[in-house]
C-alpha cells in the first residue's frame, strides 16, 4: 500500500503508530490502532492523532499526485482513547496541482460509533513547488541541545501515562523551563529542540506531530492544567531536512478561557517548515490563597 | 428563523447579502443568492463567502445554545459565481457548552453540483465565556481614520467587477498604499480601519468578512496578481463593540509558491476580536526587463 506512510511492520516507532489499513471492500475506510504509546497526561497527543488523519488523507489525495498534507484543519470533538479508531474519508475534489479531503476519525464507544476529530486537507507535491524562499519570520534563538534541559516525564508530578516522551528527544530553553521552579518567564512561549529518539528523520507527516508536542503555552504564564485543543490547523511548507528541529509556540491572545497558540517548526538548514495555529480551552486560573 | 441570521428583507446589505432560507422537507438544506455585489476583481470575496457558510452551520449549532463561531475553517475548492447557492450543513456533535459541524457550499455548474467551498466549524456562545483577558498582542498604530486614505474602486486599474468596496467604508494608512504610487513599503502588511458604508455594526459574522477585505498584502511587497484562498481559518474570540474596526493582515512565510496571511481585528473598545490565517497561492512575480 504505496500511498500509506506508515505500515504495522515499520522500522521507526512514529511509522508503527500512524501505520492503517485500507479496506479492499471500501477503499475510503481504513482501520487503526492509535495512541498506544503517544499518550502524554490524560490524552493521546493531538499532534499525533493529526499525522494519523493526515496519514489516511494521504491515501486519498496521493493517488493523484498530491502526497503533502498544504493545510489540513482539524476539530477535535471528543477525547481519543488508546485503540482501534475506524477513519472514513472523502475526496471533495482534486485539481492539476491539489486535492482536498475530509476524515473522520471515529472509535467505538459503548457500542456506538463515536467521532473524535474531523478534519479536512489541502494536498499537494511539496517537491513540484518552486523554490522561491522570501520568508521574514526569524528562527528562535535556542542554545545548543546540550545546553538546554532534556524534557522528560520526570517534571511530571503526576502519575499519568508520558508514554509519548519517551518517544521524542526534545530540549527546552532555560526559560521554557522556569515555570518547574515556579518561576514561569511569563513570556507566553515555548521553545526547544526535537528528534526522534528512534533517529526516525522529519517528514511532512512527522511535522504535524512536531507542531504540538512542546508543553502547554500556559505553563510558562503560570497556569498549570489541561489545555484541549478545540481546532488545529497545520500548514506544512516544505519537506525537512535532516536532523534536529527548532520548534515555537506562543500564545498571544488569552481571554474569555480560550486561547491561540501558534507554533512554528524550523528544520536543520534554517527554513520554516511548518506553522500551526489553535484554539485551546485555557486552564482555570488558580485560585490566590 | 430566528436561528439564521440574515433575511432578504433586512435593512442592511450584508444581512441581505447572508441571507438563507431552510428547507422545510430537509432543514440541513438551505438555499442562498450570493455574490451579488460582493465581488472584487474577478471573484467573490472570500471572507464574505465564509459568512454565508458561517450563517448555514449557525442555523446547524443555535439549537443546542451555539449561535457563534469560535472557530471555522474553510477550504476553498473552486471559484463561486454570483447565483443561487445550495448549503448542506452536517451537525457533528453537541456537547454542553460547544457544538460542531459542516457545510459544503454548492453551486450548479453546466448542469453539475460542483462544491466550492467546505467548511468546519466549532460553535459556543460568546455571551456566556468569562470576562478575563490577558492579550499580549498590541492593536495597530493608525492614524485616525480621517487622515488615512479611503480605498475604493478608482484605485484599480481593471475594469473588473469592485461592488464590494462601494459596501465598506476601508481607510488605510499611508504605507499600506504606498504600492500605488510603485513605492510599496515591503513591510509585507496591510492595515486599516472598517465600518459598513450603511451603518450596520459589527457582530460575529460580519466579523468574518472583516477578516478578509484588505487588499492582498502582496501587493505591499510589489508583487501585483490574483492571491487565490486555499483555506481560511478564523476565531472569532468576542461580540465586537459598535463602530470603527481596526484591521491588520501580514504575511511571515512567502515561500514555494505560497504564503501564509494573518488577519486580526480590533474593536473600538481595544480588544483583539477576531484573527484568521490563510494559506494562499502567490502570485507570479513580475519578470524583470
Amino acid at each position: 500500500m504505496s500511498t500509506i506512510a506508515g505500515t504495522v511492520e515499520a522500522a521507526s516507532e512514529f511509522d508503527r503508530g500512524i501505520a492503517l489499513e485500507q479496506r479492499h471492500d471500501e477503499p475510503s475506510v481504513l482501520d487503526a490502532d492509535v495512541g498506544g504509546g503517544w499518550q502524554v497526561s490524560k490524552g493521546i497527543n493531538g499532534g499525533f492523532l493529526l499525522a494519523v488523519a493526515a496519514n489516511a488523507l494521504r491515501s486519498t489525495c496521493a493517488p493523484a499526485g498530491h502526497p503533502d498534507p498544504l493545510s489540513i484543519s482539524a476539530h477535535y470533538l471528543s477525547p481519543a482513547r488508546p485503540g482501534p479508531a475506524v477513519l472514513r474519508t472523502d475526496l471533495a475534489r482534486t485539481g492539476r496541482s491539489m486535492s482536498t479531503g475530509s476524515v473522520s476519525l471515529l472509535q467505538d464507544k459503548d457500542g456506538a460509533e463515536t467521532e473524535r476529530i474531523r478534519a479536512t486537507g489541502t494536498y499537494g507535491d511539496l517537491d513540484s513547488l518552486p523554490d522561491e524562499v522570501r520568508t521574514t519570520a526569524t528562527p528562535p534563538e535556542l542554545p545548543a541541545p546540550e545546553e538546554c534541559v532534556a524534557w522528560s516525564a520526570r517534571f511530571f508530578d503526576n502519575s499519568g501515562e508520558s508514554a509519548l516522551l519517551e518517544r521524542l528527544d526534545l530540549r527546552l530553553d532555560e526559560e521554557s523551563t522556569a515555570w518547574i521552579d515556579g518561576t514561569p518567564s511569563g513570556r507566553g512561549r515555548m521553545q526547544g529542540w526535537l528528534r526522534m529518539a528512534d533517529g526516525r528523520e522529519p517528514d511532512p507527516l512527522l511535522l504535524l506531530l512536531a507542531l504540538d508536542v512542546l508543553p502547554p503555552v500556559t505553563l510558562d504564564l503560570g497556569l498549570g492544567g489541561w489545555t484541549p485543543t478545540l481546532e488545529l490547523t497545520a500548514h506544512v511548507r516544505a519537506k525537512p531536512a535532516p536532523g534536529w528541529l527548532r520548534l515555537t509556540h506562543a500564545t498571544r491572545n488569552f481571554a474569555g478561557g480560550l486561547l491561540e497558540e501558534d507554533a512554528e517548526v524550523w528544520d536543520s538548514a534554517g527554513r520554516l517548515v511548518a506553522q500551526s495555529r489553535q484554539l485551546a480551552s485555557a486552564p482555570r486560573p488558580a485560585q490566590s490563597s
